[in-house]
C-alpha cells in the first residue's frame, strides 16, 4: 500500500468532499489553527518565484497610510535622483531667471526637478544646456507614466470588492427549542448593502482511526443557510439535534479533540454587484457553553425595531443550559 | 422553551426560507414598511464603527451635483490652506515677476497656490525662499494624489452597475382570464439593454397565530418569472387562483392585516454585463382594485407596435371587477 | 373574458416560456423584424425621461472617431468661453510678458485659456487683475474635473465587454446525415479567446389560431448547444428531423408565415473573464435552401488544419437537396 | 450520405459533448498538439479583418517592458512630429526668453514640444506667431487625450484577472491504493488567494474506427474535482481503475495513439472576486511511468506543516510500479 498520501488513502470520497481543500495538505498538523480569526490561512508558501504581480499585489493590499507614504517616499526619491542628474550636467545647466534665495545647488536642482516632475514649470529655473534639456525629456515621460500608474493603482484599490463582516467574539452553545444550538452572529459593519448572503459551517476535529490521530471534517446543518436580504444582523444557528456531529459532545471533548469551527460566508455587494467572501473560525476554547446573545435591536417608542446598536453586538448573557434542557 | 427568538421558534423551516431574511429581525415590527418604494430598507444600523470605507461609500453614492460641489469646495479649501502656509513664510517668500494688480498678500498667495496645485505654473509669481519651495514640494505631491483620487472616484462612480427600473405608481387587481390577477408593470427608463430580467414577488401580512400577531411571508406565483429580453415594458402578473394566498382577500382584509407586496428584480445590464438589482414594494393601500393598465404602445400607420410612450406608463383605467367575474 | 391581453390569454404557460420576452409586447406586429441583423431590437422607447445616465450611455456607446471629435469640440468650445470671459475683464487683465505676434485680443485670450486649461502655463501671457485671476481659478478646477471625466470615460469605454462575433451572411438548409439541417456559422473576429460559448436558436412565425394570425415561438434543438473552447469557427446545426418544427416546411411556407430565426449567443471573454452576449437573426428570405458552407480551414503541407481563412467565411456552395435526400 | 463533416457524422451526441469544442475543427489533425503547455491554442485565425479592438487587445496583452517601451517610443515620435511642425512655422515662431545653450533649431523646437506636451511650460521658449500658437492648441489637446488613454490602458492592464498556476513539469503514473493513478500537481505561484478551484481533465487520442484514424476524447474521473480552498498545492489524481479509459494502456500505447491530456482549471481570484482560467496539457511523452511527487511541505520543529517550498515543486522520485502493484 502506498505510504505517500496516508490521509487521502484513509478518507472515503464523501469525506474528501467535506474538507474543502484543507485535507489535501494540512490535515496532519496538530494544534495548528486552520483559519485565523480574520479569515487568513495559517500556512504560507515559501516564495521562491518573483514576478511583477507580487509587487502589484502588495501595492493593492497594503493599508492606505502605507500606500500614500510609499507614493510620497518614491516621489522624493525620484526627484532626488533627477536632482543629482541635473547636478552632473554642470554649473550652468540650470539657470535661475528670477530672484532666488536658494544657494545650495542641490536644493535648486531638487526644486527644479519637483517643478518638472509635477509639470508645474514656473520657469524661475530653466534648463539651458543640451544635457539638462534631455534629462527634462526623460523626467517628463517618467512623470506621465508615474501619474498613470498611480491613478491606475488608486482606482484598483478602490474597486476591489471587500466585505467587512464582523463575527461575534464568541460562538455560543445556547438553549434552542428544548435542545441546544451552536450559534454565532454576524453583522455587516459597512453602509453598503449585502444581499444573497450564504453561510457554510464546518467542524473540524481530530479522531482516532486505527490508532492514528486523523483530522476529520463535518459540515454543520444550519437552521437557515442563506438570506436574500441582510439589512441588520444575522444569528447563524446550528441546532444540536441527534443528527448533529456535536451531539453528546462536551466542551472538554471538543477542546481535547482540537476542534475548530470553520465559517465561510459569501454574499453580493450591491454597490458594484460583486461577490464578496468572508471567512473566520472559532476554536473550541472560544465557544461559550450556556449563553445567549444580548438584544442589540434599537426600538422606538412604539416598540418597533428601527435599527441595530453595534456597541451591543458582542454582548452575551449567561444562561443555565441544564435548566433549559430539563 | 427558549424565549430568546420567538419568531424563529414559531416558524417552520419552510416558512423561514420564504421570508428572505426579513424574518430574522423585523418580523415583529407593526405598521412599519419593510421596503421603501425606492427599494431601500426601513431599518438602519446605529453606526458606531468608523472606517475609511464609509467616506468612500458616501463619495460613491452621493449625487453628481453634490460630488462636484464637494470637489470644488475641497479645491478652494486646500488652496486656502496652502495660501496661508505661503503667507507664514514671510513677505519675500513669493516674488511677483511680471505686472500684478493684486495687492492683497493672501490673494497673491492664493492665486500662486492655484497655479501650483493645478500645475499651471505661469511663473508670474515664483517661490524664492527655502520655506516656500518646500511648501511647493508638498503641494505638488498633494496635487498628484488629489488628481489620482478624483479620477479614480469619478471612474468608480461611472462603472457602478445601476438600473433605473420604473415601477408603476400603483399595483392593480385586474380582470384576468375569468378570474382576477395582481398586476404591476415595470419599464427600463434608460437606454441600456437589460436582459435575463427575473422577478420575485412576496406578500407579507400579519396573522394571528395562537393569539400572537405574527408577520407571515407568502411567495406569489407569477405568470412568467423571467424574460430573456426586456426591450419595452413588462407587466408582471400573479393570477389570483384558488391556490393564491390572496384568494378570497378583500382590499379591507389586506389593509387590516398590514399587507405589503415585496418585489425583487434582477437582470443583466448588457453595457457592462453586470448583474443589477431593483427592489420596491406596494402597501395594501397602494393597490387599486378593479383597474387595468392603459395602452402605452406607439403604433405606426400599419397598426404595428413600434415603441412605448413613457408618459402613459402609470396610466390605469377603471374596470368593474364584478362585471368581469360574472 | 378579458380582452386586455389577447396574446397572453391565448398562450399556454409553456409557450410563454418560449418567447423569451418578445411575446409580452411585440407579438402582434406583422412584417416587422424582431431582431435586426446586428442584434439590436426593432422597437424603441419614446423617451420622455431625461437623466444624466442617458448622456453617459451615449458617450460610452458612440464610435471612437465621434467620441474624440466630441472631446476636441468641447475643448475648443470651453476655451472659447473662457477666452470671452477674460476679454470681459478688460484690456489690462492679461499681460504679455515676452514677444508676441498676436494682435487680436480674442486670440490672445484664447491661447492664454488653452495654456491655462491644459495646465501648460508658459507665462508668456499672465493674468494681472483680480477678475482674470479668479477666472483662472475656475478654469483650473474645470480642467481638473474635465481631465478626470475624460480619463474615466475613456477607461469605461475600454473596459466594456464586447464581442464581435461574425455570423455567416446566410443561413442554409444543407444535406445532413441523410436528412437536412438548418445551419449557420459563426466566428470570433477578434484575437481574444472566447470560451464556454453557448447558442440558443428560436424560430418565430405566424400561425392561424381560431382565425387570428398569432406569432408563435419554437426553440430549435441543436446538434451541440455549447462549446467549451471556441478557437476557430463553429457551425451551428439544427437537424430537421421529424420532431423539428421546420419538418415538412418549404422555403415558400416560411416566407409566407413571416418566419424569423432568432439567435442568442453567450460566452466568456477570457481577457477580462466577462460574460458577453451576441444576438442576430435570419429572416426566411435570408435562408438558402440546398447549400453547404465552403471549406475555410487552412491546411499545411501535411494536411493538418492550422487555421481559418476569414475571407472564405461567408462562402457557400450550392448542392442539390433532392439528390441528397434520395 | 453527407461527406461534408465526417467527424461530426461519426460522433455520437454523447461523444460530441466530450470534446469541448475541439472536435468541430481540429479532430483531423495528427501529430498536432491541441493545447500548448502554456494553455494557448495551436490553431490560429488567418486574420483579414482589422478593427480598433485588435490594437487595443495587443496593448493589453504585451509585456510591461514592451508596453512601456512603446509608450516612450510614441512619446518621442509625437514630440518629433510636433517639433517638425513648429519648424515649419518659420524662424521667429518660437522665441527664447531666457539663456539657452541650444543652437539647433530642431532641438529647440523638440524641447519646446516636450515642455508643451508634458504641460510643464517653463516659458523659457514661448510661441509667438499665430501658427505656433495654433499648433500648441493641437498639442495640448493631444496631450490630454494621450494621458487619458495611457492611464486607461495602464489600469485596464492592472485589472485584468490573471492566474499564474504552475503545473508540474511532468505528469506521472504513480502507485495509488494498490492500483495506479495518473497524477500531476499544481500550485498558485502568486500571493493572491484562489478559491473554489475546479479541474477537468480530458484524454484525447487517435483510434481506428472503420479503418479511419479518428481523434477521440475521454473525460478522466478525478479523486476530487474541486477544492474550496487552495492554500498550498493540489495534486490532481485520476485513479486508473477498471473503468478508466487508461486502464490497460502502456506508455507505448499512448505515444502510438498520439495521446494528449488536456487540463482545464477554473477558480476565483479573491483579490477582485474574478473568475480565472488556466489550461495546460501533457503529451504522452511527458508522462513519467513509475514515479511519485517529492515532499514539498516545510515542517517546523513540531512536525507541523507550515508551508510549501516551491523549489521542490517539480521534484519527482522514481518508484517501481510493478513492485507496488504486486
Amino acid at each position: 500500500m502506498s505510504t505517500q498520501n496516508p490521509i487521502i488513502t484513509l478518507q472515503s470520497a464523501e469525506e474528501r468532499d467535506r474538507d474543502l481543500g484543507f485535507g489535501s495538505v494540512v490535515s496532519q498538523a496538530r494544534n495548528l489553527r486552520l483559519l485565523n480569526r480574520d479569515g487568513s490561512f495559517n500556512v504560507r508558501r515559501k516564495q521562491s518565484i518573483t514576478d511583477s504581480y507580487a509587487s502589484y499585489y502588495s501595492l493593492l493590499m497594503m493599508s492606505w497610510p502605507r500606500f500614500i507614504g510609499l507614493v510620497v517616499g518614491l516621489y522624493v526619491a525620484i526627484n532626488g535622483i533627477f536632482a543629482g542628474a541635473y547636478l552632473l550636467c554642470g554649473d550652468g545647466a540650470l539657470q535661475t531667471t528670477g530672484g532666488q534665495a536658494i544657494s545650495s545647488s542641490f536644493l535648486k536642482a531638487f526644486f527644479f526637478s519637483i517643478e518638472t516632475f509635477s509639470t508645474i514649470g514656473y520657469g524661475n529655473i530653466v534648463p539651458v544646456t543640451l544635457g539638462a534639456n534631455l534629462i527634462v525629456c526623460v523626467e517628463a515621460v517618467s512623470a506621465l507614466l508615474g501619474f498613470a500608474l498611480a491613478t491606475g493603482l488608486i482606482f484598483a484599490r478602490f474597486s476591489r470588492p471587500t466585505a467587512k463582516i464582523l463575527f461575534s467574539d464568541t460562538a455560543i452553545v445556547a438553549p434552542y427549542n428544548g435542545i441546544t444550538a451552536f450559534e454565532f452572529r454576524i453583522i455587516n459593519s459597512r453602509n453598503n448593502q449585502l444581499i444573497e448572503v450564504g453561510a457554510r459551517v464546518l467542524m473540524s476535529k481530530f479522531e482516532n482511526v486505527d490508532g492514528n490521530r486523523i483530522r476529520k471534517y463535518y459540515p454543520l446543518s444550519l437552521e437557515r443557510e442563506k438570506v436574500v436580504f441582510f439589512p441588520l444582523s444575522w444569528t447563524i444557528v446550528h441546532p444540536i439535534d441527534d443528527k448533529s456531529p456535536m451531539h453528546g459532545c462536551t466542551r472538554e471533548d471538543l477542546i481535547a479533540s482540537d476542534a475548530e469551527f470553520l465559517i465561510l460566508l459569501t454574499g453580493i455587494d450591491e454597490t458594484f454587484s460583486q461577490t464578496v467572501h468572508a471567512r473566520s473560525s472559532y476554536r473550541a476554547e472560544e465557544l461559550v457553553w450556556g449563553a445567549k446573545f444580548g438584544n442589540m435591536y434599537v426600538q422606538n417608542e412604539h416598540g418597533q425595531i428601527t435599527g441595530v446598536d453595534m456597541d451591543r453586538f458582542h454582548a452575551i448573557e449567561r444562561v443555565a443550559l441544564a435548566q433549559m434542557a430539563g
